[in-house]
């Protein structure tokens, strides 16, 4: 890929086309925003997927249908906005069989049901390459109260929901690297890896609490520096305040992957990671308790640019990369 | 392609997990509708598109993308909507260079300013197959106004936009197929292929005109037959009064592909059908003169069902296929 990453590409090539509509968000957002009715708000946003980048193309089809309607929703929950309907285009291989579309199907209407979508378009076509899948996902919230990533200011508290590292180390297992683990854990981190759980009740119920929001795709590292750009603000993460699973410590334990390193830049962990004043923080411990899950601090929002983490003794924790590039690396399943 | 073909596999597979939203149409028309601000009705469409498939690999990267825009924006214009917004992934395979996406994003561009859209949002990623596109476009009308497929009843005229088979006869030239024609009408039939020219203008000016309407993208008697089966009605088209280009009657002089049937059945015209009562044809032809486009009556929609053509003594004319299915024929760029 020339020209740098994907970020660099979207910013060069396609940010100057959103610049007559003030909702695209510079095309730096988790959604773009648009006018809904009775003072609402459209947020909309869209992913692709293709088999042998983002999925192994053996993957339990109704999981490949799931995940692509799961990351989608997870952007939306990212703003604070409330699901309603997906578009999805299909590209499909010219043998797939009808076991496999049924069982994609049943994925889909699974999580259609799940989360009170409605999938209200798009387009089946075949293709000479990989399954190649692309979902819109519009959801509604009121007007002016989308949780952009641009407001993080210094003195927040930064929060994440869930435990971290489960995508990524389950995306190890995936490839066949976690023998060193339990059974038990290896189904854990592969069920995080293919089935996330967007947290579509935490994003609306995080309005009027959290200042700027994401969600987690690309690697907490990454991501939260993204949030830092689009504020201009810098970020200090305690490694040692890192919700993990069991399965994700276990892992780490074993040494598997990088390690801590795996947590804190791996992808795929699809959790909500948002900064609040400080003062907000009984407010959103209340909440935590209400959803039943989990919100931790992570750490702080500080005047300056970049993520810095450090360990229990204050010392910065060197990491080799910052999150996953779909252009750096070479094709491989996140 | 098993279970019959992209339709069959809509209304089997996809068409239930419409069923909660009325404004999906049930996935069978060019849009779905969903509210909007003010009494306004958001009306929204996606589109893929695969190299080798439905353009050709070397295409003219600015060609490729404004095709990729102009085919979803037809949709928009086929309910009376008024373009605003697009999202678009794309997957890009890893060898592509600078120079194409400097040209795909210029082409991309050069759409966004002449249709006044702007690019809200999308992906980007890697393929290690062939560069797969998908664009999903948002577009306005005032509230229960769009031109749906199901309003066609017995009695209306059927009318057409531009002229029919160019686009058909444009792949033909694309494939090599045009050297019975001079160099002039080969370059007509290949732009009206590589470059449609969505009825933007024509939709929203259709609305309480016209009745039913759609855009011809899989051919003109596949795609009448659409409204036919969602109005539940017949139709029957005068073959004499195809409006043809120039161009398209030289092809069909030379013999050119399937000759009359190729601009009957071929795809990628992206004109508008629409029917209204007869009473309304004088303001029809009013509204062609405003805009300078050509509208033509062809035939009449009738009890029954299906799409019949007429020869100019009344008979019918045996058509070998109604209209392009992606999934009938092995891949082909149309």
């Amino acid at each position: 890929m020339p020209n740098g990453d994907e970020f660099g590409l979207i910013a060069r090539l396609f940010a100057p086309l959103a610049a007559s509509h003030d909702g695209a968000l510079g095309l730096t957002d988790d959604c773009a925003l648009f006018a809904g009715a009775d003072g609402a708000q459209w947020a909309v946003t869209a992913d692709a997927m293709v088999a042998g980048v983002h999925f192994f193309p053996d993957d339990p089809p109704d999981l490949i249908a799931r995940k692509l309607m799961r990351v989608n929703l997870s952007d939306l929950a990212a703003k604070g906005a409330v699901a309603r309907f997906v578009l999805m285009t299909v590209c499909f291989p010219r043998d797939v069989t009808t076991d496999w579309l049924d069982r994609f199907a049943a994925g889909l209407k699974a999580d259609c049901r799940e989360f009170s979508v409605a999938l209200i378009g798009g387009d089946t076509v075949t293709t000479p390459g990989p399954l190649t899948l692309s979902l819109t996902a519009l959801g509604e919230l009121p007007a002016g109260s989308a949780i952009l990533r641009s407001n993080a200011r210094s003195g927040h508290r930064i929060w994440v929901s869930g435990t971290i590292g489960d995508g990524a180390f389950g995306l190890l297992v995936a490839k066949g690297e976690g023998q060193g683990l339990s059974q038990a854990h290896q189904a854990v981190l592969l069920d995080r890896y293919r089935l996330p759980q967007p947290r579509t009740l935490l994003g609306p119920a995080l309005r009027g609490l959290a200042a700027a929001a994401m969600d987690i795709s690309d690697g907490l590292v990454g991501d939260l520096g993204h949030i830092c750009d689009c504020s201009q603000v810098g970020a200090e993460i305690e490694a040692v305040k890192l919700p993990l699973s069991d399965a994700a410590a276990a892992a780490i334990a074993t040494g598997m992957g990088q390690g801590l390193a795996t947590a804190l830049t791996g992808g795929d962990d699809y959790e909500l990671l948002f900064t609040a004043p400080p003062e907000l923080s009984d407010k959103i411990a209340a909440l935590a308790f209400g959803l039943g899950l989990r919100l931790t601090p992570i750490g702080r929002i500080i005047p300056g640019h970049g993520v810095r983490v450090i360990d229990a003794e204050g010392r910065s924790v060197a990491l080799a990369q910052g999150g996953y590039n779909h252009f750096a690396a070479e094709p491989k399943a996140t």
